[in-house]
């Protein structure tokens, strides 16, 4: 339920670095849905490993949730060794990197395959720091030059 | 359990019809597999529609499901009129259509889309008729023409 959500929250501590299914520009079916999310935070996959039992989870996840809560599967509480997981399917890597994200950026809302979302997200970011440079420079010149107020 | 599956395929009736999950090429996550076949019939879906509930189903199944047992979800029992069904994402749709299928035929064995697969099939079976005329023509043949037995 929600406590164990919240509990797993803290011991994961993913929100900043996964990306939330909620980016989806579809509305996918649900047992499509629970494929390509983590079994244990609830993001999409990221850097996804498969558990004996067939079940999915980011790498990270895994490691830390085994660490804390020990060696069973969280989806369905199988014995999961971190030793045996292993890499899913690569056409199964091919679905899940081709997803269409929407970019939530205001004025943007590109669709954007999840492969290359970080790196157009970043753009975004650089494209900020530009502006924020060349506004910067803009203020520093309004106290050299000498200012017509018109009138 | 079992007893059910029976009895559902007994309204289904598509065991002809639709493909095996068997077929799949890889060996697929378990959520994934599960997002890709019928929760009537467990045939990877067939011209699939998707419930209010966001389950999905073969058109053909859905239909012959809810007349014999009534308008409820299969998959979760929640209310499902046949009225409400609608076509999945079409994201959705171009993964299921490009699933790699391996032909079962012996000395084939070639990976085929899944939107495919039917006329990779097809092609099979015209070279084996064309063989099977051939054969026949030659049998013919081979009572009217002089046979040098050798010797
Ligand atoms: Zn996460
Ligand atoms: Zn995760
Ligand atoms: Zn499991
Ligand atoms: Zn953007
Ligand atoms: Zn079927
Ligand atoms: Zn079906
Ligand atoms: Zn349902
Ligand atoms: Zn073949």
């Amino acid at each position: 339920g929600a406590q164990r959500a919240l509990w797993v929250k803290n011991i994961t501590l993913c929100q900043k670095d996964h990306l939330s299914a909620t980016l989806l520009s579809d509305d996918l079916p649900a047992d499509f849905l629970r494929a390509i999310t983590c079994q244990v935070c609830d993001h999409l996959l990221s850097d996804p490993v498969q558990s004996p039992c067939r079940h999915l989870f980011c790498r990270g996840c895994i490691l830390k949730y085994s660490r804390a809560l020990g060696a069973h599967c969280p989806a369905c509480s199988l014995p999961c060794d971190v030793a045996e997981l292993k890499s899913p399917a690569k056409a199964f890597l091919a679905v899940l990197h081709s997803l269409a994200l929407q970019c939530p950026r205001e004025g943007c809302g590109e669709l954007v395959r999840m492969d290359a979302f970080r790196a157009h997200c970043l753009g975004h970011l650089q494209q900020r720091q530009t502006q924020m440079r060349d506004n910067h420079a803009d203020g520093e010149l309004d106290g050299y030059l000498p200012v017509n107020k018109g009138g």
